[in-house]
């Protein structure tokens, strides 16, 4: 299958221009802009949603988002016993979950040839689930990249609260420090990544780059972790 | 990249062999056979190791396999207290996880058309992360099928149990349930996949198994999960 080069650049532009609105609204997940940026001033590159890494709380009978499942506590850096007090006072209305994820990564491509190239590097930083998952004219060839980093405990079902109080501290010792192995191995894949990208650069991209002049961009994934969450993250 | 078809035949020989192999040895998760044969049947299609959805405990500072982590328990029905008591009389190296994971299925195909195809149809039937992994000539375009169905459990940290004798049985309820998601959807996968397939019937696959006469792979896979474990399966 072709991809239609005209229609997938309309595409990238929107994605690209979503980029910088949730980025000024906050809504993006900051430590992603180094690595969303290095794909896209690839001009057969475009990202879209994509994830830095997470742990949040999710009331529902499975920890896995359903309609009948809700989250209901978010944070993209460690967390402490504070943040999940709530646990403790307030009953859910199925069960609480305490779920860590690592860094999801999506982005499009204009051939199968490149994806596969970009999915054997990521592999090799540890995005080992990773694969093309559709391929369209318009949308061209559709990749996520995907760890293995990803826990889960029940806290609470209903009024039983499962891991006590004095034991939470343990879970969350572990659960944070797995958030910040997935923001390690987005390091690496922006390292890997920078040794190879761009291929061809995107002319659009790169005088747009410069007109904005954005700090982080100068940044590493991990330089802007420490700097959103100091001695909490090194330490954990 | 144009598939070598003469030596991906040679590969589809030999995983169908092993597939025999496995099931005379009792390696093999006897779920999967109807789902494995009717792949095998098509002429452009082969299958590699596969799981159909499992119960694990790992012993190891996070519940993915890795070099220091080991599974110390393993079932592919639903599990019971009794099973679990070694978590409250034995120490673990690391930690306790109790992790339980849905059907993943690994399959080559000799066209990125068919793969996509099938891709497709996998995502009705709740194979929702599945991807094309990777694409070579000899081996052909390489697929994971994989569902969301996953969750962890951190049971106990050296000599600290975190969820108690009481609360285990419990977290057992959900695990189990999770598991027989799972092969609900490994039920649903070989139902969306019977209506298709085979596309072109492998003349020496259908000789094969005309010969071999296996009763097995007359049922399907939720048969053959209620003949594994009958009421515990139904009622868990």
């Amino acid at each position: 299958m072709r991809v239609n080069y005209e229609k997938w650049s309309l595409r990238k532009r929107y994605f690209w221009l979503r980029i910088w609105e949730d980025y000024e609204i906050g809504y993006l997940d900051r430590e992603l802009l180094p690595l969303l940026v290095l794909l896209n001033r690839d001009r057969d590159i475009y990202t879209t949603s994509s994830c830095s890494g997470r742990i949040v709380v999710v009331d529902g009978n499975v920890p896995w988002i359903r309609e009948e499942a809700s989250v209901v506590f978010k944070s993209h850096i460690p967390v402490t016993t504070v943040d999940l007090d709530f646990v403790f006072r307030e009953t859910p209305h199925r069960s609480y979950w305490l779920v860590v994820t690592g860094p999801i990564i999506h982005f499009s491509t204009t051939s199968l040839r490149k994806a596969l190239k970009l999915l054997k590097r990521a592999r090799t930083a540890g995005f080992k689930h990773s694969g093309v998952m559709h391929v369209s004219s318009t949308r061209g060839v559709f990749i996520e990249l995907i760890t293995g980093v990803y826990m889960t405990q029940l806290l609470r079902i209903q009024d039983n609260v499962l891991v006590s109080l004095s034991d939470i501290n343990k879970v969350i010792f572990t659960f944070n420090k797995a958030l910040i192995e997935g923001k390690w191995r987005l390091q690496k894949l922006y390292e890997v990544f920078r040794k190879y990208l761009p291929e061809t650069p995107d002319p659009i991209i790169e005088t747009e780059l410069n007109s904005r002049e954005i700090r982080l961009v100068k940044l590493t994934p991990i330089d802007i972790f420490y700097e959103m969450c100091g001695d909490l993250c090194r330490t954990a």
